[in-house]
């Protein structure tokens, strides 16, 4: 991962606001920035130089992966460490307006470092510019996520060797998952999603101790990380015979799917994406079981930039990878969802999830 | 769960404080006091009522879950059905303090939240008040805790079964992780530590894809999830033969957690259970290897208040669940830690790990 292009980007961004220094705290974005994969540490970004703090647990870890910054082992709070080298730093600067990340920092811990910073350096919520250039994916990460999701959509053929009636929620998701770190995988992206009957109609109803009944939907929403990517993907399977109305949910689904697929390309808004799903929805007198939004950026993180919802004016550019999920629900019955990744294009885009959407009796 | 109980004693918090109500953010602190699992929401709580606000997707599940407290489900974003909320109350109320979880609450969303408030409505930072409680298990909480330390400890036996040299670390966490979700886990409490060799210096080592080779340790370090109660457990375990250091080490680090477990008892500060741990190790000439704390609480999260650790004063009270986890780092070589969870009661401490301690090689 070239970290050095990556800071290079955003110290451009500093070079335009009114920031002399940026502090990193969300940590997806310190990995962004400089390859650290712990669980706690902050990046300080300033003109001509980063450096990464974290505490003696990641010390070995720290100097092994961190790069394009120094590292700094705090010895007793990360902040204690922070505010010491901001003391040192005063001694040569001026004024110091350090930007905070706003959507991550809390208030006790502003409070805290508020205290801890010497006179003359002040600290400013700061927008949320690594995400920004985190939505354009380079063809590094393009590489994982394409690997994550390929290794992701084996678990789906995992899911129906197993899927019968009477196998519990539960045990087809102990399988996936069995699979999928037995394939190497860190971890999964997301509590896997395995939702039958009356609970296919939950859009977040994760595997339960249920046993998976005849004569209904069943949702399978899940995802791995690999070497720090996520995949996202949904299928529904119904179980037994299939009546007309489940059938015709689901291919008014599918066709939503397709018709959000199908108008991913650069230059339009995102909300274009989500009302290409709607409308077709709509038309065959669903719209208002379509509950949620269309879909989310992944990344190094399940959820990132851009939203894929109503109204969002986010617009396309090549490198950015989406889920297109649009889904209908009808509580106490059934709900139907399906879900790819797709990769945004110079051309339009590329499906990145591999496996049929064509309606699957099991 | 009594939420009725845990919402009373609350609001005698807010009787003795500034806010005329709180707004809770944090999951864990809104699942311990309503019961919901899912994972966006509100819960305010005011003098003589109390109003949960989540979005559509969780529509049918906050009715189904959420105990003692009105749902609201917001048509837009939570942050505006809140401000609407307030917006009635108004007019029937003279000014309004409403607390903010200070520890958890971001400044983009304090931001955001301020912008939609009503004028007169005034967002002031509140301390941790629920963690506070939560730190005090009540009969509930313990009978679940003990169910998911007894089942967790039950990966380890299946973790020996498959522990020997030539085995990934990640196929070792991939047995237990598949044993977990047949016995019913929700998830792992952490992404398991499985880590060998030179691995086992890093107290945070999650599993690899490393082969576990002869001649160093293998830090287990695992949990589970179940019935939304962690449990946490370290095991550490030889492989091949025991030369004397390693042997001497594990010994020192055993006598240091029995040592921290012996003063466990109402009454002692958490810095006393820590300072007993670490004077073993220093009397055995490692105490500079021991670079973390003693332990922590357990409950609905894996880490919690108190922190046990050099210098905290917390006073342990009975109910109190909290880790004993001392270890020693050899950076480069190897590394060992031995970690039970103990409940403080009337007279002392109940050790709630079943697993044997004794030295063992593989």
């Amino acid at each position: 991962m070239d970290f050095q292009a990556r800071q290079k980007k955003l110290r451009e961004h500093l070079s335009t606001t009114r920031f002399d220094a940026l502090l990193i705290s969300h940590l997806p974005n310190i990995r962004y920035l400089c390859g650290f994969t712990g669980s706690a540490g902050f990046l300080l970004m300033e003109d001509s130089s980063s450096t990464f703090f974290t505490d003696v647990r990641y010390d070995t870890q720290a100097h092994d992966e961190v790069k394009a910054a120094k590292v700094v082992i705090a010895r007793k709070s990360v902040l204690q460490a922070l505010g010491e080298f901001w003391g040192q730093r005063r001694k040569r600067a001026r004024a110091w307006t350090i930007g905070i990340e706003a959507e991550h920092f809390t208030l006790a811990d502003k409070k805290r470092l508020t205290k801890l910073r010497p006179s003359g350096v002040r600290l400013k919520d700061a927008p949320p510019l690594v995400e920004r250039d985190r939505m354009i994916k380079d063809d590094e990460e393009l590489v994982r996520i394409r690997a994550a999701v390929t290794l992701g959509a084996k678990l789906f053929d995992r899911a129906l060797q197993v899927l019968h009636p009477g196998v519990k929620e539960a045990e087809v998701a102990a399988e996936m998952e069995y699979a999928a770190r037995c394939a190497g995988v860190e971890e999964m992206s997301f509590p896997t999603i395995i939702a039958s009957g009356a609970r296919s109609a939950l859009p977040h109803g994760r595997a339960s101790e249920r046993p998976i009944g005849p004569g209904g939907f069943v949702v399978c929403d899940f995802g791995v990380i690999l070497s720090g990517y996520c995949s996202d993907q949904t299928r529904t399977v119904w179980v037994g015979a299939v009546p007309e109305d489940a059938r015709r949910a689901y291919e008014a689904v599918r066709e939503a799917q397709q018709a959000a697929t199908d108008a991913v390309r650069p230059g339009i808004a995102v909300g274009e994406i989500d009302a290409a799903a709607r409308e077709v929805l709509r038309k065959a007198g669903l719209g208002r079981y379509f509950t949620h939004s269309t879909g989310h950026g992944v990344g190094l993180e399940i959820h990132e930039s851009p939203r894929v919802a109503d109204g969002q004016r986010e617009i396309l550019q090549p490198g950015m990878v989406i889920t297109i999920e649009p889904g209908v629900y009808f509580p106490g019955k059934w709900g139907v969802r399906i879900e790819d990744m797709v990769a945004v294009t110079a051309g339009g885009c590329e499906v990145l999830t591999p496996t049929s959407k064509d309606f699957l009796a099991v």
